[in-house]
């Protein structure tokens, strides 16, 4: 595609964000619902003056990398080791609960095949790591209890996301599942996240010792950059989804993070201002763009809204889908306003529910009318759970003081 | 192309820029010359990992329009226009004088064809704006006397260089060259000069109110960046190379700037700041990217070597294009260091130059060895003409005091 037609697509998407996040905070509504119905209005689904291909995906890929680095850089690791265990018990009861009752729901109720049944479950398992956590940055609560439990969940959720896909893949390429090749997914990941942070620690030591020696200025958005960039980059070489090396790097560079062996190489506060400070206009850049795209993904042009069977499965997944993701939620022992809301900040399937709905169209599993449903399902709980999440807070947030 | 390669060949630019600017330094020459051989290596001419084309080029793009920005952003209009008649000297003299001196090379020395010695002439009266504004940014003399006079030479060459690509590219499709045509795109970009940076001043304006009110983060990168590459987008649709539309807007922005229907709306200094600081690591992290490519653009392995033709020409096109691009300052009333300084920065004929050499390829008017000395003369004028820069500020910087 030419240059200047996409130069003119990355300044449309920016500022037609920036109109549709202010009309949403205006609304009192989170800005992320903005940027999102902003990718619906230029996508597909209506315009069609951009397309969520190219260019754009890789300027959107960069976005929610850099947002899951800040997401990083911001968490306190020990908060987030501290309610270990919830998020455990919330991304597994989360994945198998809504897995298990939207299996049941098609299978048994709507009649339709196994792996058909078996490929909505899965996509049905899926939380958007980015919507939730913008949802909870956007009413600024991603550093709240809940929030680091949420944000555990959600990562150890993409990771069985990436073990689901892997075995419906195979399950439906062959008609059975390869357990060395999901065994070896699952151990590649585990050696990633305990290499990751010390590769990128490491690196940003010899970042931060060469910042007070050179003259050259432009130091930190070039290096940490690239190194967030080669770490989302090895994450997928591993088969894990781009975005999580972006978080291990985040992790690693914020404050409270310490390795092994470099116990005595104390984090250096003024270096990681410097760091906060000049990436922050770089994700503040990239970040809408993720946004605007998965707008632009959810193509609801296809749909027969005259379908009987359309709305009835689609109103009866979209009830099971939000109400089995928020039973993972209710296991842990908190009060009872703390589980609605980790609960609720689950349910968005956005983008990561879309990869699993692409495998089944592309692989002609799902027909036109079943990935239609799929499709509306993820765009509701993805546009409309952020602003639930936002009236649930403004008005039971008290109860979740303790 | 796969997301994931893009992303690892961008982080591999970022630090393989950042690491040769670093050495470049180390060895007193500018940091551009390190990023120019970083292209170099990594591309067709040794190790043909990254080709400049695709996601590259647009990232590209967007860096030299954003660097070109922020020198508008930083000049002092009334600088400018103090130097404006010895810029339009400088330009004008070093259009015409390598023009007629590598025409009459060409032409009559080594008996080329008449289009053939046209399109050689052509490329030599380019001058990189990019390479040019950079260069005095790295030894700091963007701002000073002949800095001024320089940036402005350097963006009327640009405009000529235009007008005289559009001349010979109708000369070579027609054999004759269409005034109507021309006369049209001279009408367009003195029209888009006059109205560009009041519509850019206008929409800040615009923004600044905003930014009063806003309660979401992220204004100034998302809107300013939307603005800077709107106005690129314009530029080029009406003709006018991209970058320049990135110095319109950033002049719009500047301190000193204002429209005359809006005198009382005085410059914020708190909201130009604002912009100066959001802005800064955004640039900083796209401008290495250019300058990377326009190394790898450098494609030196196509040369033979061992061709005598090719030594001869290269050498004597060299030599011309140099002393008859210097010829150009010699015309205006300064100290002779100064008159030597402003020529030596207008000698760089980089990504400008490859422009006007590649229409050359592509028609099938330039055969390998003359491009090939082509693509070498540009090269040498691009990658050594920093250091030399440098070199002589270093000698005789004391003789440009008045």
């Amino acid at each position: 595609m030419d240059t200047s037609t996409v130069i003119l697509q990355i300044a449309a998407i920016l500022i037609i964000a920036r109109i549709f996040g202010e009309i949403a905070v205006r609304f009192s509504a989170p800005a992320v619902i903005g940027e999102l119905i902003a990718g619906v209005i230029l996508g597909p689904t209506l315009f069609n003056i951009i397309q969520p291909d190219g260019m754009i995906r890789i300027l959107a890929e960069i976005g929610i990398i850099l947002l899951l680095f800040q997401i990083g850089l911001e968490t306190n690791i020990q908060n987030l080791a501290a309610s270990g265990r919830k998020s455990v018990i919330v991304a597994i009861g989360g994945f198998i609960i809504p897995f298990v009752a939207c299996y049941a729901l098609s299978y048994y109720w709507f009649g339709l095949s196994q792996l058909v049944s078996l490929l909505i479950a899965g996509t049905m398992t899926a939380t958007s790591i980015g919507i939730t956590m913008r949802s909870l940055k956007d009413i600024g609560q991603e550093q709240s209890k809940e929030g680091q439990i949420v944000l555990g969940a959600a990562v150890l959720d993409d990771i069985f996301g990436v073990l689901l896909l892997a075995v419906l893949f195979d399950f439906s390429q062959n008609g059975e599942v390869n357990l060395v090749s999901t065994a070896r997914i699952l151990l590649f990941m585990t050696v990633f996240f305990l290499i990751a942070p010390t590769i990128a620690k490491f690196l940003s030591l010899l970042i931060r010792k060469h910042e007070r020696v050179t003259k050259l200025p432009g130091l930190v958005p070039t290096t940490i950059v690239s190194l967030v960039l080669f770490l989302a980059w090895l994450s997928h070489a591993i088969g894990i989804p781009e975005l999580l090396g972006g978080f291990a790097t985040g992790l690693a560079l914020s404050r409270r993070f310490f390795i092994p062996f470099g116990m005595s190489l104390k984090a250096d506060s003024e270096f990681s201002d410097k760091i906060h400070n000049q990436m922050k206009p770089i994700i503040q850049l990239f970040t809408p763009i993720f946004f605007v795209t998965v707008g632009l993904s959810l193509d609801l042009s296809s749909i027969d809204w005259t379908s009987t069977f359309f709305w009835y499965f689609s109103i009866s997944l979209t009830a099971v889908a939000i109400v089995s993701k928020m039973g993972g939620a209710m296991l842990i022992k908190e009060n009872f306003a703390r589980r609605v809301v980790t609960g609720m900040a689950m349910v968005p399937r956005g983008e990561v529910g879309l990869i699993f709905a692409e495998l089944g169209r592309s692989t002609g599993l799902l027909n036109n009318e079943i990935y239609a449903t799929v499709v509306i399902v993820i765009a509701y709980t993805t546009l409309f759970t952020p602003f639930w999440l936002k009236l649930f807070y403004k008005r039971f947030g008290k109860y979740m003081d303790d």
